[in-house]
């Protein structure tokens, strides 16, 4: 299909690893768009998935939870990272803020994900 | 910030409007993906807003609901469908499904809008 859709980041994941709490870094032209999200508990990010090899976008069914034992199933019966469009989305909690950035809780992203949406959760 | 990321539509919403269930027309070089699906009584779905106003994609505070009568707040703490990136996040019920449609409810999403992924439920 020839229709592209065009996205920029609002920010960027920040981590260093291990379980403990992420980092959202927000670009400073949205930093306005974080008012009032000291009232949630919890939000909805939505991130791309920048690290996910190319043809892990052209795999169209893979094993549940990579757990080779079960059948191969399609990918959008699933939460695998294997897609066509790399969207992750996960509901955090939120520990922490500063004017541009957020501290959560619960995101399995790599360091440097884009971020490109957060909705109340 | 000059990063830019390009999704294209694994398909399309159809919708004759009103509440009743609205159809998910899946391209057919993806109908793979939907391989199991059917087990799943609710599925995420990600969409662009194709509609939305230029505007509205620069709209960083807005009135939670639309309701007037509340303060304006930042659309990362609201579902608000101002947002730099305008993607829909609805868990819809999976009612029906052909080799690449599917019929769900609970979607608020325009005749047109380019989906952009499905996970699990």
């Amino acid at each position: 299909m020839a229709e592209e859709i065009r996205l920029s980041p609002i920010g960027r994941v920040r981590s260093r690893g291990g379980q403990g709490p992420k980092e959202i870094e927000i670009e400073p032209e949205f930093a306005e768009a974080l008012d009032g999200v000291d009232a949630q508990e919890h939000l909805w990010l939505l991130y791309w998935m920048h690290e996910l090899p190319p043809e892990d976008r052209r795999r169209l069914k893979t094993h549940p939870r990579g757990d080779r034992s079960r059948p191969k199933q399609g990918v959008f019966s699933l939460h695998s990272p294997c897609r066509p469009n790399p969207i992750g989305m996960t509901r955090v909690r939120l520990v922490g803020r500063t004017a541009t950035r957020l501290v959560v809780q619960d995101l399995d992203a790599l360091d440097g994900s884009p971020v490109l949406d957060i909705k109340s959760g």
